[in-house]
């Protein structure tokens, strides 16, 4: 597996020549913040990512996890980087500072986490879950469990789980069956079965802190009789340090595609000791807090993974001597030229950083909302966590598609090695392709975006990240992309609002078209924008690549929207009319 | 996973409403072959897929093979289910009737073939290679080797292997350095290393038949002093027992993302005794006997892991419940609907179901065509010469790209589960991403249909299968469905004809969008004709599922030709201008 390289370069440019991050945290009072330290921050999370964290991977997925006396193991050094990690701060970039959170804005985390799933999807999980945990807690909790668990769980002492799932309630958590009984101490006797517990148990920390989704008795029906419990692995003593074990357990740990070096846990709740967070009957809501920043977090790791299959399979198509180009002999010095000069193979690894990059633009445009979410107290943060709201379902469901793509033709690259498991290639796809299934299927995020984010409040989210592309782009200085910009801006906005008048079942049947469409304008419209800002670069190669690869996208990628257009405008009478017993014949 | 069930009521539909079966036979002279017979070989087939193969697919995966002493262990129950395989003459269905083959038409064979990819990819690819390397031998060894291996390749006895790759030389196979020395008998001494041998070694049967391409001492540079030779695991004794031990070895066995049931070796040639097959430096030619019929065979894989996927997709669709139907509860009795009733769930299934019939339907017409070329010694037998070598890099480059997608959706529709591996549907994913690779990776099969299948003389092989197609659909009965059909097919045919006169470079940058943009045509227009042929069975599955996937295919899979019409007809301009280096910015 070639050795993983952060982008800095192409960090570089988004923040001096697209984003301009240097102005936004001036608009957000980000004080003592710029970009020079955002810089300097990614060059240090890059040395982190590539030195300690990028070595551990393809053994790590050999390796796997193991469950040993009820306990599971780790693969070789994925523990100590992670005391690196949390000695070094990076656990608690964005966390609230009156529980020693270094408060920095998510344009300078982002990257270095995009780095970090670059590096190694499996270890960065068990941190990314923490941080989402942290929100909960932090937003939900009592002030004396945040006392006890918050600084822990920012500083990285502690880990933190997310458990929704059970056998029988996964899409559905209508279905969730878990109970919550009150004791008299003010705790709640925890008893059930959760399933996918990402990192429910691991050699790394001396507590976990699972958040969990369970019924008090007299619940209402359905998913409005959910509550929100924190159960520890160890209760805390007195002192609120880990003393006695709670009744908790990992039944198994699953046998998997890939991500092997996450241990996915069956957990075992058996009247463990569990403190409400929230209101009563208000958990879904509060973990939703999670939830949503978890989804985010998932896109990322699907942008990680195409960078890291684009970095191996450009590498491999410089070295790789097979055949002549179509076009004449460019090595004439050696017996065959760099596969790279082969169209097919060029339209390939195009097709990979088009996404790549894309989607890189679309991290940090998501991680300037959640900055101005962050730190602004005026109508900009209500405005914010609309287009937060908005883009979450279409960057998780996305990226995350396309990671598998993308992945995919970094295996078609490097041809019959791809297959191999010591090159790393397909670790990659076995890797992402979980992210497309967790935290809500894609299919759920579809769902989502369309039958919630889109109508709500007559189009209120809609409109707000509309009017921020908008404003965005007005400042493009190039008159022709500017236009093509504007028209693919304008015509996402018509198409959707035709949307808004379908019926449920129709609604239902367009979700996946409308997430793709509107992913793949808005990428468009992105690379317009990256094109139009490489213009003013004083890096040669940026300015080429971004405007080439813009050219690229826009005739190549684009057109893949109008299939989905044509699909989305029609309605799901085809879906539905095929009765359920003539799908086979059997 | 789930039990493995052949879609024999597809296959009947197929061979009596829309292939005309018994026709076809008539039409080619077949004596004694029938629709019913071939509905009991199949009927056969099934019995022996679902029972013998198909059960050992999971275990098969996760034992995978084990190299000890230099020798190959397969999974458990590999050995005796093939002894049986071979018993029962599964082997010998195409074989010539001279070295005790049955000589059936491939219209009989394929579908038992696409069964046992269903079943068990890993372990149907030792008899696949097989039949292959016996028409190679068959076509181009001498009369004695022939006597000496034929009917033992065609039984099954012995199996055959095809040694194509080097570490330096896959895709260009002019970089190919594996020496031929000749030899005072007749023999010649192999001396080189082979990467990627599918079965290179294994424990069930006593000789291993080897087709290796080397070079001769005084062989022209490049593809054109290459030589094709036999060389055997055991040397022949005087009564054409294995004897002796050649000096062959393996070197190792790829560790690799799937298909881990097959061994896949480095084979070290030692100066091993080899007899030449076909002329000096012709080998080349006499491999791709081999390597065309494999190509079809690998486009099979794909079918046979689609089926497979879509049968566990449906089933668990069936059962697993979720949430309610946007259109309302289905199953009221239960807390939630099937997730069949979800629009998005049924269109990944019909999306699943309209790739895996077209292509089977594909694969019959293919099949068709090879009982004209194997049975017709008239002017027919040229034209299904010229179709099969246009529909080769169709087929496999299509189903095999498809595959992924199909077994992907199959990951997608079981949620989480689908990541786990019990299920079996990650396995799918995992085993049929080969398929993309082997036997010429897709973008090589692009190259081969535009750059030389297309434009040889002067679109010879277009015009054979557009005057074929054409036949066909003249007989459909509904008015507007034929229009549609005759619509399509006159598109395509332009479009290539527009192809004709671009240069290499622009050839090369349309090479897979041709591919895709073909084999959505195609598959239109068989749906088209599936549709047709429907209206006429008296199975009302039948009826109804084949028009209402029509339907669907032509509203939501079609218009996806018109993104790859879009690209191909561009120049590569845009794939050419980019610099080598503005790639990345590191």
């Amino acid at each position: 597996m070639p050795q993983y390289l952060a982008p800095l370069t192409d960090f570089e440019f988004l923040y001096n020549d697209w984003l301009d991050l240097n102005s936004h945290y001036l608009a957000i009072n980000a004080e003592g913040m710029d970009s020079e330290l955002a810089l300097e921050v990614l060059n240090q999370g890059a040395k982190f990512a590539q030195d300690a964290v990028s070595p551990l991977n393809r053994e790590g997925d050999e390796i796997g996890c193991k469950l040993i006396d009820g306990k599971v193991i780790t693969p070789n050094g994925f523990a100590s980087a992670y005391q690196e990690y949390i000695a070094n701060g990076w656990n608690a970039m964005l966390g609230n500072p009156d529980f020693d959170g270094q408060d920095l804005p998510y344009s300078m985390a982002v990257p270095v986490h995009e780095m970090l799933n670059s590096a190694n999807l499996s270890w960065r999980l068990t941190s990314m879950l923490t941080e989402s945990a942290v929100l909960a807690v932090n937003k939900h909790a009592t002030d004396k469990l945040k006392e006890q668990y918050l600084a822990k769980l920012i500083s990285g002492e502690w880990t933190g789980t997310m458990n929704l799932t059970e056998p029988q309630a996964g899409t559905d958590l209508s279905l969730l069956s878990t109970k919550a009984i009150p004791q008299q101490d003010g705790s709640y006797a925890i008893t059930g079965s959760k399933i996918f517990i990402s990192s429910g148990d691991h050699d790394w920390t001396n507590n976990i802190v699972h958040l969990v989704l369970a019924r008090l008795p007299d619940a209402p029906k359905g998913v409005k009789g959910i509550s929100l419990f924190l159960v520890p692995k160890f209760i805390l003593d007195d002192d609120n340090e880990p003393g006695e074990a709670n009744t908790l357990s990992v039944g198994s740990i699953e046998k998997k595609m890939g991500l092997k070096g996450s241990p996915t846990c069956v957990m075992n709740y058996d009247s463990a000791k569990g403190w409400l967070i929230g209101d009563e009957n208000q958990g879904l809501a509060c973990m939703f807090t999670m939830m949503n920043d978890a989804r985010f977090q998932v896109g990322m790791q699907g942008l990680g993974t195409c960078e890291a299959s684009y970095q191996g399979a450009l590498k491999y198509a410089r070295e790789r001597l097979q055949s002549r180009s179509p076009s004449g002999p460019k090595q004439t010095d050696a017996k065959a030229d760099a596969i790279l000069h082969q169209p097919d193979v060029r339209k390939m690894l195009l097709t990979q950083k088009a996404f790549t990059e894309g989607l890189r633009a679309l991290s940090l445009l998501y991680a300037q909302q959640m900055d101005i979410e962050k730190f602004c107290k005026d109508y900009r943060q209500q405005q914010a966590q609309q287009i937060i709201a908005f883009l979450t379902p279409i960057f998780k469901g996305f990226a995350t598609d396309i990671a598998t793509e993308v992945c995919n033709l970094g295996i078609q690259i490097y041809g019959g090695h791809g297959y191999v498991r010591e090159w790393g290639m397909e670790q990659l796809v076995r890797d992402t392709r979980i992210a497309q299934l967790y935290e809500g299927t894609n299919g759920i995020q579809a769902a989502d975006l369309i039958g919630r984010k889109l109508t709500r409040d007559g189009g209120l989210m809609l409109n707000a990240t509309v009017e921020m592309l908008s404003a965005r782009i007005n400042g493009m200085t190039n008159k022709k992309q500017l236009e093509q910009a504007q028209l693919l801006l304008h015509e996402w906005h018509q198409t959707s609002c035709q949307l808004m008048g379908l019926d449920n079942v129709d609604v239902a049947g367009a979700a996946t078209d409308y997430l793709h469409y509107s992913a793949y304008v808005l990428l468009g419209i992105l690379w317009l924008e990256m094109a139009d800002a490489a213009k003013g670069s004083s890096n040669s190669l940026i300015k080429a690549g971004k405007m080439r690869t813009c050219e690229f996208y826009l005739k190549r990628i684009l057109p893949r929207k109008d299939t989905h257009k044509s699909a989305l405008l029609t309605s799901a009478d085809d879906l539905m009319s095929i009765d359920d017993q003539e799908f086979d014949y059997i």
